[in-house]
């Protein structure tokens, strides 16, 4: 089938799937008011592999079916097909106004973890895993399916693992086991972009013990399976004005609590089935591909940042002033830190079972650096942009002549830059960093893609710290001989 | 008159005033759907007066006429003064949801400041000011009225003075003088409370040249004056659901873009006019009783950002583990320094002319203190609450029973806590920190009551400067005996 | 007796003591070339009670003997005694350039704690501590004695208790109990001024469980005790030019390995005696007292870092500077912040058994405000100095004519100050910053009279935790009454 | 020549060169008890070249001469060259002790800046400067010489232009212009290795006016050239004892105030004269080579401060904790974020007539992220390590058995770690943060290479400000397509 174009995806999306929104059943996702939205900033990743500029970056040929893909799905065989991939998330959000797309993004990673951690079970159980990821990769890539990942588990108290709660239905778990597949129960939170994905892949979220066993469960179904139900979250809902919204009245994404209420998954869709050892070896693969994405598809958005700052420094005419440029020169090498951190993580990446790894250290101390610093950010942008941030006019004070004489005269800025062009950025940032939306980047920034703890554990666990321990003996007088990092 | 009603309040806002809202003349502001929401919670100001439990706090007896008057408009003759000052300014801050009311605050300081500067322009220009200041004073007091001031100016390019811009109108100035008054022309920015307050003061935002002389102007005038015009912000609108908005589905605030066109202002209502050399000083002194009512007033916010932490943590279960320790104890020491820094500002104060003006270096020190680490504040504790902040159920979702039961099963918490709790939990630190509501604090942080730069130059003014190097000579050899700081 | 002279002091420290300096036992602490210096530095708590401009706040009359006394012996009664304390202890380190005396300080810290705890005990056990205490106090304050305390124990692995080291010694423990007296063995690290104290109070370290029963134990002996033994550390010795080092070459402190080889303490010296319950509490009330001595005691310090600051801007020319400008701020804010938080630790005291006891959570709050912040404003103030600090020339350089000409021609700076000034700025702030004090300074920021972590739980602890969730609780409709913190 | 061996090294010192050292002439710099401690950790650069495991990466095969030359020497034609010239100074430094050793590093950093901007000059002015470079950089090289650079001038007036100082020697100047020569007169500061290098490169220090025309000037002499005299800094002298400074009683580097007292240069050995176009461009292009030597060079003393503090988390038996861990990460995410902007440098590096130069943004970023945040690891290596860092035993305690009995059995540590052991790991940390070196280190953090300030100025000017703008221009609906940044 190949490259699918937005109105294939749109109408795979009528499927009969269950979808909640504010309490209502939700007919049509792709009519509705809110996640109709979410759905139009989805098709970026259709178009774009349709548009003579990007074409070459969006697709590639896929040399077994001898078809053009999407190149979301090439597997990266070395750092340039890393670095590609990074560069296609990035341009994607990018002309997603910094809200990454994500439907094709987080299902290869998922698909990418699990081919590694398929291999692995078959090795020690004599599983047969991996034939059936490759199967239900080749469906996906074959037929540019949108792609949602179900992770992050309710945990009910978070100091107690999955069979220590107070009912047993805090983590996803096999109920029951038939002959033709197996019976899954229980929720997952703040699974993105399910209400307009076409396949949804669940996988576990943490290590688990032998206690766990049920809990170890990897499986793919369709959106539309019996017995899954999404409650959509309404946050952040209902920006009409494009200019006082201009990014999120034309983009949005849609988090849900997916529900398993006695789903059945067929076998040859089940890639994990109680081997509780590999949980959180499937958790940790998972995460690290998408760590990458993360990075990768935070660049616009640390552009952004650093881009309306330079601008409405300029119209303030505060940008030869000492400290906006201390401010400046911050917002500038934090983007530019992150950016280099990344290319470094697809350069260093490792290879296994030929597939090319990003390098787990340089990721995750792009994504701490990130995710530390970022609210840091929004208080150099809005202290570079001023109050009006939060007080100005509306559009139809603008427009009306009676109102939009004084707005005119009133608000205009430095260098002849006119009210409006001051106004249309200001309410960018505003957009960008005050409200609904702004909490939504912050929220993500520390919370998207594993916490900033979960990072610092990673970073530790990662480094060459006998290496380092080894030079500091020598240096001591404790050991002789001087190693080598 | 003595202490209004609620009643009282509302009516006198009815009275011709001109208020645009989405570039729509409004009628009647207290029955509007956005701006009655502030003028609700304006009211707070003079509910307090009445209740029991704040009487003593809200009400004192004023000896020169016998009456009761609200306390706001006690004038600080003394440490005490400023600390139950600012404890009321808190108390009716903590009742309204960590907003601050304003409409009586925000007067009194102004009027403060016209005490003094109104007194050092009669001495030095036999100008006769401060009778019409008194009498302003008493007018405010006896009829227990609502004060908003007008203070920023638009700016146009903030690297030129008033008189050195494309056009002569980005600082509000007088444009005529007539035997019985003035003639002003202009526009203030981001003045709080003006649709629902009945008199607006409106003085200098910086220091004048002589050629700025004709900006040199401060004015009070009721806000239904024929030519003022109100250009209220839509930023912010419409949270009707208690549920998910607790705090703003019942507090809100208003600003406006507050347009002098050739507006008369009576003599006696005149308190600069022309005077430039006391412009920059009057800017000065508003703003240092300003930053007093801004510290008080932004410690029930802080109050909550601990408070709701420490609350989320443990329905988390996650309150043990040390870095939520961590964070939590970064939360609490910030609240605690700004509190102790605003209390240091009472007791340290300084009496000029019988006024207690609260010590500069500890108000702005606070402030800073305060404004510069907001952001991070804003981190810890969503760091602490998790994803949920934005992909949380609706109220409807729990209500319905088919969507209700699963997030009654799933969204439950430690220590027994029902879905619901951790959900309004959620709620409401999503409420403060990741919505409009979250990005007004935001910003206001930074930017009202004077900017990060504004709060950083006085503290280097006001340190004793000469104290500190003399002792730094002394211990260099360079000087002898060792002086006292 | 009263106040003791200098010499009295001195006189009073050739006693036999046995302390080892570099692997040699030393003869005579006073006229030893390392400790003669720390025994000239702390004589200034002698010195200042015979110097008339500080006589007044040295000085009290104790109501009882009718005596004059040190003031550092007052038993602060309420806010304004602990106020005096806290100019005292900023007014001796001052003269002390920066260093702090201690030998009054932190003797008087640990008298006040024991009152307390005494009594505790003996209303708990009918143990007779209390009179102990009061004796040891008035022979102490009598004889106007330096003294000395030792907490910290070695400790061995810091992840076990005292009972679950590998050697039963890596606490301090009574090994044998008699009808005279008990006998105690162990050691005690970093303890400050034990060469040229006269008396050693020894308490614990930490909570104690019952197991740890042996090391629950306090008491004071003689620094000339048989057994008792100092190993002195040479850390930072031997700076012998005042032009370079302007601090280092007039003051010193000394800390020892205090070991306890089998040291016999009558009964009477004896305070704490097997009561593992209240070992934490001693230890705890001592750091309380101790720590509110430590934040008194680095003003000058921080003065110092601000007005050298300050200085050297001025004579590099670059205190016009935005960015130079910025750092001063924030090192005036710094050291002003900490000074106010410690007069609220004064002024918000509370009183037990007639004692005033610095308010715990303002101790902590100013304490960890300075440590956390100590090494930023090292980086300030090197920043401003520029290279020279450690790059310039002796001062035999500047003496020699063939090439002090070079040096009085090359490094003058702005506003025609002399090379030779700003070499003694800069040496200043080189000795200060950059070299063993430099050091010394930076790590007891953040060890001396607890760690980071240690102020930190105590800030947890101290917080009223229950009032801010309350009126979290409130505010997201969980509960229904506002009430107050 | 080729490779010159240590002795032949150390003899080329002996030349008569102008020395002084507190005051007094210094005869042969190798034998002065502090500066020949400098000669043998300068040494290091010529050893490396003969020992096997270092040699091939120390050395090159120049293939105009067909010769084994050091690799300093390579003048770096792509990402490769940069990369390995990184990887050397990073292994030469590892072998100083974390301190450079830079008589080649240094001297090579001003020669490629000599190439380029010698070319430009000669371009533009039809000089003949390129060749001179070309005959002094095969003079160096073939003779494996040591080189210095005098770069900074002692300024005097920060605020103030060479030519507007209080008198005219602030900066190096040409005095006189002859026919074979020229003779300078001024002085630099903290120049590095000059006691122990052959040849002394001198360039300016900033952007120049016509005004200051006789200001630029750069040239190479021998550094027994007559009138060269070098003031050499006492700063952090006389360390013997390798068990308290393990660092310090074997690594040294010098630096002087360099004073040119009427010096003549000849024609050939003058690079620029007068051509103050280009001054500010030699001074940068300089610095850029010389800043990512200086990120090269501190990867060993990040790894150091990482691997200690590993070390002593372990032997304190703290390495579980949670806090600990945090500071860990913290640490290890600092050196290997600065290790992968270093390599950034290289990879992105630009080709300007034939030399590879390292990419600007990514070379001042790394230093400005590795300058502003030492302050901060210097503090979490020593909360991590304990008070030991400044009140240790001396290694004669350990020694003497009447102490050192004590020492063994109460300084050991968790894991059965000797006390001796321990103490050497908390020796290494002192030396390397608390002492002489410590400072020494920490001021060079922030004034070597260029300070803070300069680097923030760089980033802001080397980065895509018009794509960025035109991004936000975008999104804010002011402008149309959707460029690339």
């Amino acid at each position: 089938m190949g490259l699918r174009t937005v109105e294939h995806y749109k109408a795979s999306l009528r499927d009969g799937r269950v979808v909640y929104f504010r309490g209502k059943r939700v007919d049509d996702v792709t009519k509705h008011p809110v996640i109709g939205l979410a759905v139009n900033h989805a098709a970026i990743d259709y178009e774009i592999a349709h548009q003579p500029e990007h074409r070459s970056l969006a697709v590639y040929m896929d040399p077994a079916t001898g078809q053009e893909c999407s190149r979301y799905f090439k597997i990266p065989q070395n750092a340039d097909d890393l670095l590609k991939r990074s560069q296609l998330i990035e341009t994607s959000t990018r002309l997603g106004g910094t809200l990454v797309v994500l439907i094709k993004e987080i299902g290869t990673d998922c698909l990418f973890a699990l081919h590694l951690v398929a291999k692995q079970m078959d090795e020690q159980f004599g599983s047969e895993y991996l034939p059936r990821v490759r199967a239900i990769y080749e469906h996906c890539r074959n037929n540019d399916l949108a792609m949602a990942v179900a992770q992050t588990d309710v945990k009910g108290d978070r100091s107690r693992g999955p069979a220590e709660q107070d009912h047993p239905d805090y983590y996803v778990r096999v109920v029951e086991r038939r002959s033709g597949g197996i019976i899954v129960r229980g929720a997952k939170v703040h699974t993105s972009v399910t209400p307009n994905a076409n396949e949804l892949f669940v996988i576990p979220t943490r290590n688990l013990t032998e206690a766990d066993k049920d809990y170890a469960v990897a499986f793919c179904i369709p959106l539309n399976t019996p017995g899954l139900k999404q409650i959509a979250s309404p946050y952040g809902y209902g920006h009409a004005n494009g200019f006082t919204h201009p990014i999120t009245s034309r983009h949005k994404m849609m988090e849900t609590l997916t529900v398993f209420d006695d789903v059945f998954v067929p076998n040859e869709r089940v890639f994990m089935n109680g081997e509780w050892e590999f949980a959180g070896g499937l958790a940790k693969t998972f995460v690290e591909f998408h760590r990458f994405t993360a990075i990768s598809y935070k660049l616009p958005l640390l552009d952004l940042l650093a881009g309306s700052a330079l601008l409405i420094a300029e119209q303030n005419g505060i940008d030869r002033s000492g400290h906006v440029r201390e401010k400046l020169t911050w917002l500038i090498s934090y983007a530019e830190t992150v950016r280099m951190l990344t290319q470094m993580a697809a350069i260093h990446c490792t290879t296994k079972d030929g597939i090319a790894v990003p390098n787990t250290a340089a990721v995750n101390i792009a994504k701490l650096h990130f995710a530390s610093n970022y609210h840091q950010a929004l208080m150099h942008v809005q202290d570079l942009t001023g109050g009006l941030l939060v007080t100005g006019p509306a559009e139809e004070d603008l427009r009306n002549p009676d109102t939009g004489k004084y707005i005119d005269r009133y608000l205009g800025a430095a260098r002849k830059v006119s009210a409006e062009q001051r106004l249309r950025t200001i309410n960018l940032i505003s957009d960008l960093t005050t409200g609904d939306f702004g909490g939504y980047q912050a929220v993500l920034a520390i919370h998207a893609e594993g916490s900033l703890e979960a990072e610092k554990l990673t970073i530790l666990r990662e480094y060459d710290q006998e290496g380092a321990k080894s030079y500091a003996r020598q240096m001591a007088g404790i050991s002789n001989s001087i190693g080598t990092l």
